[in-house]
């Protein structure tokens, strides 16, 4: 099955990547977007039926920095 | 309203963060793991209404090189 786990700095942690994309699209004339942040997806093909659990467990110990990032996972099929 | 773009790297290119995170999670026990990839999210807060055509512009024009990647736009609310 594929799971897609988004990584999002937590709310309050300054993202100057989203900051500066933000900037960018001012300057090009883009004047209707607001806050901007930027994260990671990591989409991961994992064996049919694994836990939620388990896939929590990845996410803690290697895909997120959970003291600066919140993750959410996503199961598709 | 809240925009999500996924931006990801075009079937076929090479995705070396991907090949690493996989790597990492089969050498920490996470065997049920298969092929990874790795892509970009970028959450922009976008005043109401904004049509979608000039949403598709910041990714052709910014967000995403689209020589390499695929970008996906996901309305929220």
């Amino acid at each position: 099955m594929k799971v897609n786990v988004h990584v999002m700095l937590k709310n309050g942690v300054l993202d100057p990547q989203g900051k500066a994309i933000g900037h960018a699209l001012h300057g090009m004339g883009f004047a209707e977007v607001g806050d901007v942040r930027q994260g990671k997806v990591i989409e991961l093909e994992i064996a049919d039926g694994t836990d939620k659990k388990r896939i929590a467990e990845m996410c803690e110990k290697l895909l997120a920095n959970t003291v600066i990032e919140d993750y959410r996972i996503e199961t598709a099929s």
